[in-house]
């Protein structure tokens, strides 16, 4: 379980769009405004971070917590308010951004998105400062604008994806982990920053009142996501994932397919991970997980997730409704 | 430039001891809890952080920056102000344990002060994500205790940081960097947590008129053991170093007795570090640059910058004055 967000879009594309589109000139203004800042802040700390922020931002993909940020504000907005949401949105991207650039650090990995990774093109030292530097401006945003309750969303948040990380480690090459603590560990590596964009555009809309139900709204969103990248990895095809099946087992990363094959195929429950050497032997381990059917499981518990995501919707404008219910169609869709 | 807490005591040991025995109960039982708080800390997110953080928190060393939190505070204290100072000296130590875990994972380094680093006992990945948590504990913790101020002059001691490690990767190789950057460069690296140390107390004391000089008092103490730590980079000897001598010069960085030497043997401004090859080769180096009499002019400028600090200290009560003063010569001591 590569953290989601490392490897593929978070929700389709034509969804992202359709619900920008719906949001008018305000919700176009409102991500303008981000995009601008967090241009602003990449360039306010020297060349080198210049660059290669301003590379990472750019090649960040399509906005979807800043979108989550503004979405779950909805419509009770003056500009007062407005600036907070912006402030939110750069502070949950910049998160974001730092966890990929220290990411592709520990992947080594040479390209995001078609262009070269920080650490690709500037080497780990460079890399692991620009990510401490991201993560710093994005509490100093927060900090900035007065805020305090935004402040501990966007720490809890950040705790939690270090915690998650760390989690994923304790688990690794443990054929036998838990389902409850796996569940646990997509929330707190994906959930968690899905959770305080909504949170934060919750409380920066002056509704403290739908903070709770929305950030749950926004890690149900996020573990779902999670578990179809989970099923991806297993499932493919590489020609669409882009990269090859069985890459997380290869890790030694358990991820839900194989918590449900085992029960289904018990040879599975021994089956030594740290044995696997090949792709080849990767792709064989995929084929006798989906034999066992764990896939279509696995991809239902992630639909059921979404599907208590919406019902639990707590009582919105229907436009406002309606633009949510897009975001958690569209992380389905990715997969269908 | 390794930052100079990646590699030695900030202050004798001596000077230290000194300030807490002079500081009575009341210091003994800030540090005190400052310490319980840390402990509580690095084990509230499973054992693989417990067991990493609780190491790294174990060895890091004398809390100078903690010491500094509560000695900026001086007696103005009452149980409110208390709590917040313990806040703050927790957020302090925890950026600086963060760093020193990051540091250590660039350095590949497998020893701090003779215990196993978090990388060596248990890789990259955890020891980048152990950094990240600490990290994000710092804010949640200022966060936590309702103090914007403390939050904004943490995450700017947090920024600086990192910005300072890219302005060093952004000149490494480079023997012509002009002297007024790499003083900058000391001040972001190692002055900036000192500053944050110093505003945190004087803030916390509820007294923001001293904020400003204090503050100042702080960066100009932490810029001052840069610039002796990078004499001992040259000066040697290995065997009080723990490493040895030029280690910096064949990593490319270029400080400030290279920097004062090139200016009284005019060869030296040309030397092309990247033909440094061995450690022999480093250690010659050395020796031409202590030749010019650099090492002394370098000695000086601390010196200065140490007796600048004491001078501008504002009007404080003569135990605090006197115990800040000790920490300043601290930094010197260690030097002679």
């Amino acid at each position: 379980m590569s953290r989601a967000r490392a490897r593929a879009p978070v929700t389709s594309a034509d969804a992202v769009e359709t619900v920008v589109r719906a949001g008018g000139a305000r919700l176009a203004a409102l991500l303008e405004r981000t995009e601008e800042r967090l241009v602003a802040l990449a360039a306010a700390h020297g060349p080198t971070l210049a660059r290669h922020a301003t590379a990472t931002i750019s090649a960040g993909g399509k906005r979807l917590r800043p979108l989550l940020v503004f979405l779950a504000a909805g419509d009770r907005l003056h500009a007062a308010a407005e600036t907070r949401l912006v402030r939110a949105a750069v502070g949950v991207e910049l998160i974001h951004s730092a966890s990929l650039v220290h990411d592709d650090v520990l992947d080594a990995a040479m390209l995001r998105r078609g262009a070269p990774t920080v650490v690709a093109a500037a080497g780990r030292t460079v890399a692991t400062a620009t990510g401490d530097l991201l993560f710093s401006r994005a509490f100093a945003e927060l900090a900035a604008g007065g805020e305090l309750d935004d402040v501990r969303a966007l720490s809890a948040a950040a705790t939690a994806l270090a915690a998650g990380e760390l989690l994923q480690r304790e688990d690794a090459w443990n054929a036998g982990v838990p389902l409850e603590r796996y569940l646990h560990r997509c929330e707190l590596k994906t959930g968690s920053l899905f959770e305080a964009a909504c949170r934060l555009g919750a409380l920066g809309a002056g509704a403290p009142a739908l903070a709770e139900p929305l950030a749950d709204f926004g890690r149900r969103i996020g573990l779902a996501f999670q578990l179809l990248d989970d099923v991806l990895d297993v499932s493919g095809p590489a020609t669409r994932t882009g990269k090859a099946r069985g890459t997380d087992l290869l890790d030694g990363t358990v991820t839900l397919p194989l918590i449900l094959a085992r029960g289904r195929d018990p040879g599975l429950a021994r089956v030594e991970l740290r044995a696997l050497a090949t792709a080849a032997q990767a792709e064989e381990l995929c084929d006798r997980i989906a034999a066992s059917g764990a896939l279509e499981a696995a991809k239902q518990q992630a639909l059921e997730v979404v599907a208590a995501a919406r019902a639990e919707l707590p009582e919105l404008a229907p436009a406002q409704r309606r633009a949510l219910e897009l975001v958690a169609e569209g992380v389905v869709e990715r997969y269908a």
